[in-house]
């Protein structure tokens, strides 16, 4: 089901999704077709994004990650976030320009929440105290773990956590995904990313682009 | 006036002050003071404090600290404060040791209220949030900032912030730091910091002690 069929075109648009799930490409995708109706379009991810937000996702993602509890990460996601959001997106947005962002938010919703439900509410207070700030168009990259597991591991990268955390937490993750994209249907689409990837991409351009698509009803 | 007359000595004790004040010379003469007595101590400061808040003290102290949004500087002050929290204050409350921190969440309150006075409401909800904790006994080394800059510049730290401020703001400083212990009576003591460093030092020892001074009416 699509649940955008306006024809102003979102401007600031995420994806999201499990590792492996294609979502990075499927962004990469989105910023070349706009570029190529004209749009100015800054491509962007998190964590890093802005220089500031780049030195944090360093410090996130090199060194034993275990040092750091969920706590601490959390607000070091936020800092991140808050940095990229200051620096990136709103003055790409105030320029006209169109946001593209290969993780958002929303992940440090779901990862925190498969990690650690009871901390939920203490991510949702940071980002009201923080952020205060919604993608116009969320674009969750469903994928079966299995799947996306084989396809992750080809292009393995640091940021991988398949083989530390096992497919029974990608799981987790996947209808952690799903469950946010629910409660938050006015901005999110899940989409099929098991099909071949430049199907999924004609179809992130045609709703990003604001029309409608076959197989809308 | 000292507020403190128990018995029992106070067991998370912090020092705050504007640079140059002394604090961190009297927190390591307090500790030296109560390791004489036979107390544990564990001497700590931030930020900093524990070796991923020590990571997070490098991202803030060296670069340009203008690459930062005041917003931005408070949540990772916040993370590092987390880490220190988590990974030395508590697990030395735990074991029965006092603990001296040579700053503490109320030089974020201070030093974020003197810049940016609308963000004082921000900087303690993520303080209830995610640290929710205070000392037993703060002492305040107050000081005339003309004195303390003929100090402090005499053994320059990277922290000291004189020059890139000026007098005007550490009187502000001063006067924030001055106003927090009024609002949090129950646990600041202001010290006066002019006075010869051992004179002032054995007044701080004898209120960590729990003993009544001369000087307390």
């Amino acid at each position: 089901m699509i649940r955008r069929a306006s024809a102003r075109p979102a401007r600031f648009v995420t994806f999201e999704g499990i590792d492996g799930s294609g979502k990075s490409t499927q962004a990469r995708r989105l910023a070349e077709a706009l570029r190529a109706d004209g749009a100015h379009v800054v491509l962007t991810r998190e964590p890093g994004g802005s220089p500031g937000a780049e030195e944090i996702r360093t410090l996130l993602l090199t060194g034993d990650p275990a040092r750091w509890s969920a706590e601490t990460e959390i607000l070091l996601f936020t800092a991140a976030r808050r940095d990229h959001m200051e620096k990136t997106i709103r003055p790409a947005l105030a320029a006209g320009r169109t946001v593209i962002s290969d993780r958002f938010a929303d992940s440090t919703r779901v990862y925190q929440g498969a990690t650690r439900g009871d901390l939920r509410a203490v991510v949702d207070r940071l980002h009201e105290t923080m952020i205060g700030q919604e993608p116009d168009l969320t674009f969750v990259i469903d994928m079966d773990p299995a799947d996306a597991l084989s396809r992750g591991l080809a292009r393995r990268s640091g940021e991988d956590r398949f083989e530390e955390f096992g497919l029974g937490f990608q799981e987790t993750l996947r209808h952690g995904f799903l469950a946010l994209a629910r409660a938050h249907a006015d901005r999110c689409v899940v989409i099929d990313g098991g099909r071949p990837e430049a199907e999924v991409a004609a179809e992130v351009a045609a709703i990003a682009r604001g029309r409608r698509v076959a197989n809308d009803g």
